[in-house]
């Protein structure tokens, strides 16, 4: 039985580690943080979870030591104590902003702050199974994408790695309400966010900075809020390179993704579920690529779909622990999606 | 050209006064208040008033006198300032829910406060054309009823009245997120308020003792959050008078809303649309009436359904207006709504 | 292991049975019929079951003997069926409406059409777990019931068989757009559909039968189709028998539903999530349970929510399957549901 | 008045031309046909018309001769059936996609079809006021734009003409479920459309080629369905020619779209409503049209957005018939849209 920390655990990151955790069979989870609910049952805020959980949460002064911490906790803050959290556990899994961009000026320019903890950036290994499953067998120091991130991820390098697109490539990534975090504003009131077609993030998204940083292409992305609850899908247009036609690309998501659990290659001629959609992979560990060209055309445009929350970060994050503890990959992260939905 | 003022515009029955009012073609707002806002654009939280409005919000000591002032203040606040806001218009337009309830007792108990100006709660004339639009031509305190009350006064008085209905009445009211106003909090979040289907008035809802009041009957009401911004639809159910049928029913409604501008009766044997739905008259300042029953049934079912903010707030203050200073009544409510929405 | 055959695996009742049983450790989905889709993936019209099910559809001419056989075949055709059907399998759980109600009588008053296996109504037990648990653990003739019924069974049943509430009772459902199947039509566009509150049946809808069945009170039900995909929320309204209280309605549900594993009492006096919500249990086989009165009220409002498809179809006839098979009841339906969603 | 008739009134543009021209003062609408509603009234498929319209439906063979015919009818009849249409009415204004394209090639290329009526091609002249309002007040031969291609037409063409952007422009459109029409499938059903990303046009949508042909520039179109009934919103990323900055952008909207009543320039540096939303224009005749860039970048954003069925389509069409008869522009448009919505 693995023992886990969740730290941060009234957040909406951290309700979905407590989902995934609690059904895990291999894993129990032993302290589950929150400031402002300190003693209060879990299931109060994360209702879900009713009759599936007696825990309730702790304060942060009552962690003591564990197998894996899981940190779901603000940007900055995760920096300045990392030290501390270093010594609470064998594994940290990292489901912040901090430790993603290896590049401190990278950093500051897109978080606005200079980085506090440059000294630890080289010692995280991206929480990406898909792409550094190796490393992250061994690796105790995870730091998992962000939700957008992670979608770019998987339908741009592997392009990218084979050479097949090139110089500079567009993101237009669209996400669901619950990518804001459990915070309160008019933001994120019912009444202005329902329906919304929100260009928060024109420019300058944190995530493009993660895409750009493993694609090695120059990445202008813009993010836009949708009407959804859970779900982030992207867009990405990419100039091909000499001679790249369809079959070159069908076959390289194919062969990168052979055997993954959670990526499934979706390209299809015709059918009402063509492409990539978040709504079919909602609540599931998946994330669907998918892509689309003419004959004879210069650019391609790819298509990846995940739920935030799961693939987006904490499925993402469990994943990575199984990989790391030498288990079955979908342990816990078995559940495929509803439809309709 | 009739002056108007409105306190408290910068929240969404604020908002909608300020659409209303700057489409009509026989009235001038002279002066929109806000604490918080005092000196700013009102488009700036009223977006869809871009480029037709140059108006500013102003503090509320810069009020002076109007033909009409409307308030869309909160409830406590409103009856402790009446004095003074009576002394600022000729007529005064209250949305708030402090005059609506003619018995103190009635307001303590549903309100959870003692009132502190019965002196003035015979003053004022319902706000509701249907009913009184006798009293309303002269009227200068005129209190406009809530949103699901209104709802359910034009579907239960008529029948109330005509004796075709008796005793008790059990009101199922649901309604979009913008009835509880432009407030911040959890409750009002996307993320937890899409979607769901939240029974957040099992009991005493305030409305109930409106329409209490207006009918005569006991009246047990419970109060959804549906997925919705605007809207609010009513079902009522209640024993039928020995030998009343169908006919009788329907025609109550028909001979009391004959040549009202606003209020459709709405029941069909077959269709789409057979019954009033809040989608339908989303914007525009209907209530559709409608009820259904089974041949040789006891009961009869009633649906209403409105827009919150329109008929059930800012549209029916302005046909209160329009009665009062003879204009038309439907002037500047000639939105129709939208198909489909 | 238990070889299991679907008919009518194509429809969302059939999708769901798909989903739940190819995650179920202990069954294995030897076939699965339509007519249309013969020989198509079944992931084609389920998408969500890409990568986790190589199955195909076959014709119902391909069927030969099973454990059990899942019937999600229409209303009509499925009684006239029947017959052929027993003869495939060792125990049918039937999903359609046909054997649901035991009185013809009934059956030709709610469904329009007379019943045309008479003879065969008595030998099926309701598929109910949490009220037929011993008479199923031996059936095999099983009915499941409709999914408003469900919610209003597990809400009404255990107040009327302890004689808290008396007479009559008025039912208000609420339900998503997935209720009314994969059919194709206006009514179910997303144009017309979207945002809806559709009053479609405001008298005579079928589950109000089966709640009048097994309560034993006159019930006058109106069903409503509301903005979701998946849920159905049910309120109730019923006279309390003389002295009783709140206490006595709390005692009576945590007495009959204590060491359910898919029944929860959620009635708290405050908290954003006091009562039932389908929003919260979409996608997992709970149906919450709660209720509210006032002290002193003759009346009380019960609620109850739960997935359509789930515990108000598929998931339940899997629990059956569960029971009847001698098998941990929750085996395969583990999912606790996601939040926020 | 100016007598009008709407050939195709059943539709979804067709229902918005009956809504903003029975609600014109200056026009009356004198023919609405529909094949399969004849003699039908037009409230019964456009249920917000109730009490607004005695109108019923005309078989095409009951047409005669009108001041202004609307063409609400699918391409490639239309072409086949202008030289009759065109006998029909003074000004001819077509809202199907026929006479979009100068270009016979361009059209086969998107259409699929050879075009029928080439030699009318030329003589129709592009109904958007904005670029063509001189032309527009002697035209009768119009043709409206597409929705997608408005609010490309509308962010691009001003940067276009001034030489700011060079090359080729990605364009990522959003648009919501009434853009496929009244059309009945399994693409359109509520429970597979809601909440959707649907990628339903990677690659040729027909709206690309009208952007084009307007532009100059190459122009890579993706369209989505995204979760609304109404709204287009479009982002379009364009190389800056050398040495443009921020300001020459500002600049040459604002310049273009002084004094235009329904284009609005809104590019906000912070605020909830800093770039143009679908949601705040729905029902309104408005194309909001704003942009980003960070300095010294080569890229600019822009990004537009419309209620399809309005300015991208039937108020559109309104507002050419207002230029051509020399009425004021905004004529029977005057709806500024609802906030919240």
């Amino acid at each position: 039985m693995i023992r886990v920390g969740i730290v941060g655990a009234a957040g909406y990151i951290g309700g979905e580690l407590l989902r995934l955790l609690i059904g895990h069979p291999e894993a129990e989870v032993a302290a589950a943080t929150s400031r402002s609910l300190r003693g209060r049952p879990v299931d109060g805020v994360h209702p879900n979870l009713r009759g599936r959980a007696g825990l309730r949460f702790c304060g942060e002064d009552q962690l003591d030591y564990y197998d894996v911490l899981f940190l779901a906790t603000p940007h900055r803050q995760t920096m300045r104590r990392m030290p501390e959290f270093l010594g609470m556990a064998t594994t940290v899994i990292d489901l912040s902003g901090d430790f993603r961009l290896r590049d401190p000026g990278a950093y500051e320019y897109y978080y606005g702050v200079a980085h506090e903890a440059t000294e630890l950036l080289d010692t995280f290994v991206p929480g990406l199974p898909e792409f550094h499953r190796d490393r992250l067998r061994a690796a105790d120091r995870i730091s998992v994408p962000g939700c957008m991130a992670t979608a770019g991820l998987l339908s741009l390098v592997p392009l990218a790695e084979a050479g097949l697109i090139e110089e500079s490539v567009t993101v237009d990534a669209r996400t669901g309400s619950s990518g804001s975090g459990a915070r309160v504003g008019p933001e994120n009131s019912h009444a202005e966010r329902s329906g919304a077609l929100r260009v928060f993030a024109p420019t300058k998204h944190r995530h493009e900075a993660e895409i750009a940083q493993a694609t090695g292409l120059g990445v202008t992305m813009t993010a836009t809020g949708v009407e959804a609850v859970r779900g982030v899908q992207l867009l990405g247009r990419a100039r091909l390179a000499e001679g790249v036609g369809e079959l070159d690309i069908r076959s390289a998501y194919r062969s990168r993704f052979a055997g993954e659990p959670f990526v499934r290659v979706v390209a299809h001629r015709r059918g009402l579920h063509r492409f990539p959609d978040a709504k079919i992979v909602s609540g599931s560990n998946f994330c669907d690529v998918g892509f689309a060209m003419e004959d004879g055309a210069t650019h391609v445009t790819v298509i990846a779909a995940l739920d935030n929350l799961v693939k987006g970060g904490a499925g993402n994050a469990v994943q990575c622990m199984n990989v790391r503890f030498d288990m079955p990959e979908d342990r816990g992260l078995e559940f495929t999606g509803l439809h309709p939905n």
